[in-house]
């Protein structure tokens, strides 16, 4: 009976503390339904919450595709239970000659660690600075939030790496967003130095219009 | 055909990006009609935002009043696309013999900037430092937060100031808003060391009781 | 009339300010049957909060209980108003002989204030250093996140105390806590270096099971 | 030799975690007569902190003065340890007849507990509204930052109380300090709508000129 | 003697708040010349800031270059005493036929507010969606932090406009600068999806190699 | 010369944009050598940065060892990019029989990725809850900051899994560490429910006295 005292004891003092996450809560699984705020989305209702909420598999990803590469995500979307949680991840496999073709993410650190074959990864600082690298299996590379980066095989075998973000939803803006509109083509190419003729072809690819 | 792939492919990664702000979405247009959270209000469902939400015009506000000042403001409450986004603006227009009586932003700092005409701004720091300065157009101030400020126009000319906020809702805390309360007048005149007269004017001024 | 116009004139700029809290808002009550997100509670309707929220009363709390120890908690469940402003506080009496087991805060730093009688107080740091102390009346011990930390009363007299938090919502990782599920018992006293039979008799009495 | 083992393999992993706060560090003792950053001051180093760094005892303070109050301050400047930690404290004794002057603490969330006697404290938030309350022992009130407050003893006897506050150094803006400076007193008069006269009474005591 | 003691009595708590900012301080000017961190630039002695600390002036920027615009920025490194209070300003002249190429601030929300003449400014979000609008003196745009954006003059009149910033160092991320490093012209063609010539031409002309 | 002016043009406009991190920079790489601030460490100057900051390679790691497990980490310590990035990373070999015995992360959530073998993976949440699951290659399990949780290698090959984490430095906080201090074992046995053998027994094998 004392011990049962104990245990109801503590958990009167436990009872806020299965909801949510950051400085307030220790964790808050996203309700992918409700709404959302600056901080993320509602959470789901503490007493629904289950062990499987923690455990993700990433999906396959095929690569046959023009850029022989397969992502997998484990973003807020998939898992839920990142939410307010500051992380979240990708697999992606490389087949020789495949990339990862150059983009962004605003408000997220990646953090690529290779685990098969060989990838050329760079990315392009604010000022003329640059950074390209071939990595290897257990080599890192840090992405700091917003600059552009890229990712490409140029070795003989398939290539496999996991990134890891400090956000659970590390948008990404890729380059090839921008021939995705409707603004028209001399602006873009005057805003962007290229030639009207390149914007033009571009946008014919990435479905642009005007 | 490969270029629709393109396409598809990287939507299903941005799928999650049309939401929210700060370090977990780009952006979160706010449902004024929604509830607050700490972090600000709810967003709007992503597929109700249009490019319209990202802009926003002044209102006129006339100089014919006591203060001889025409306040136009674009806070969250005026400009939802702000929400989480950590700023906001405002417009002033300040007739000759025109002031912002003396007031602070708790939890914003302010970026005076000058644009016609002449304007004299301060402020008072916790210490017995304070600033008070003369700008004229292309003149910048900052106001750190919490700091008690005012702006006048003592130059023959109106003058025309823009400021900046760190918040996108810097709630202002008006020094005469003490005078508009039902504390007694002889306990707001003890911990304010003004008299008790002083007190009394005031609250009939500012619409006070007791 | 000149003196109406000036409330009307700033209650126009303060419409926005009577709801919440952090960098967004002034204050955020919590509407604790509303949802939580990340940030905290979503807020009650700015024109339902009164003076009262801002005010709360300890609960009295026994001490007839095998930790000789009554907890009093000012917590976010018990003082809604204090959601989102980063803080929160308890009240401690400790009995002679009586403790509080060793446990941690993840997310909140605790600041110890002693009021009556001796405090033995400890923590715990990631490296080999441990901090432990006997505190009187006047005396303050800060522990810092994730510490974990006891107190224990080894004088003759009551001793009470006061905490403060730097979260609304500091929650309570107990150490017996671990004996409280159904991991089995030869995992835990592994993985804790702990003796089986010790991992299984603490789980007769937390509650545990396997 | 086993045992020994694991001892120096978990110190390896833990080399980097005695010195700083935040989600960086456990903790970050600062060193006062060192550089301060946005963060806070800079850490001692970590082979220079002690059990002693997280103790400290509120120095007496009397109420032999105008205001009858004794405050004695455990604020970073006093305390290093809280240096990133979010919060501190203050004890503050006030006789019968005593008060503290309204001021505010623009980036600091104040939490009051009264220990002693009774204590009529209030704040006035942006908006009309204002919260007085007369506060027994263990009644808390919860101070918005930025919220301008007083607290005044209208008993017979001593009051005691604790104010703890969510930031290692919440700086106080005292509502007289606009009178100790040398703004002109018809412009302080214009802005704050006192009367001439009772600017220059004011700043004749508290230090102002002009 | 009275008012003197009041003087010094706040002095004492004051002591510790004329260093810096962000919720530790209440402001902290940058010393340029000292070092940085995660936070911002480490602040100058309190002792050494002055009044003029706090006001900046827009130095005149010609607009007699190729994109015939001129720029003139109030970050941190032109006004010290934006360091920690997350904001700053430019102001932007943008004869007929001008324009600022596109880029973005990773870290920054940017509010544009125009005020003479036209300005035709867009942002490309990470989705299909587009932002591309006219505005006129008085209207407002907000770009969230990552978007790429640009500005065109297509009126026939100067056009001024000025942009505050949510970061007091808003590094700028040209898309330009994609072509000024040594990255190989085909590994950039193939991760931009532009033709070869393309990239060898922007080459030469923004300084990058291979 | 065209193009040149375009270079320096926005040169002059990125020439504060090479230092440092969060809201402030772009990047800071620590300099180990330096101060820490509770934001993290003080940045390397700009100029001394180079490609190589940004790339790290695990260290080999060999399982010989009590607990069968090879830990390599890539934390602050290890790869000074980090600072101010909010990520870092671990690779853990673990042989058949072995373990990670059980500890938590106060400030960072842990995101476990298994690459190879089967691990048993669990954490103990502050409520009666637990979550342990048996995880296979491509499976996620994600830790909230401050849970206690453990990994276990029952299966009869090598695992291998990578972690990623929400801070540069996730300070480990060992369950077993609370036996190498010289807390009085009495005093350790009361407050963590343990029999004074079983503590006194642990002590020994972890270097703790008394």
């Amino acid at each position: 009976m004392k011990n049962m005292f104990l245990i109801l004891f503590f958990s009167a003092l436990l009872i806020s503390s299965t909801s949510n996450a950051s400085n307030v809560n220790d964790f808050c699984v996203a309700d992918l339904k409700g709404t959302n705020s600056p901080s993320g989305s509602n959470c789901k209702p503490a007493d629904t919450v289950t062990a499987n909420d923690f455990v993700f598999t990433f999906q396959p990803a095929n690569t046959s595709n023009p850029i022989k590469t397969g992502i997998s995500t484990a973003f807020l979307k998939d898992f839920p239970a990142l939410n307010g949680l500051d992380i979240s991840a990708v697999r992606v496999v490389i087949d020789k000659d495949g990339f990862i073709p150059l983009h962004s993410h605003p408000h997220a650190t990646e953090l690529i660690i290779v685990v098969e074959g060989q990838i050329t990864a760079g990315f392009m600082a604010a000022t003329k600075a640059y950074v390209t690298k071939t990595l290897k299996p257990g080599d890192l590379m840090v992405i700091p939030p917003g600059q552009l980066h890229f990712l490409a095989n140029y070795d003989q075998r398939r290539a496999t790496v996991f990134a890891a973000f400090s956000s659970s939803n590390p948008t990404v803006h890729s380059f090839n967003n921008i021939f995705a509109n409707n603004v028209p083509s001399n602006v873009l190419a005057q805003t962007t130095f290229l030639d009207v003729a390149q914007v033009k072809k571009l946008k014919a690819r990435f479905g642009g219009r005007n």
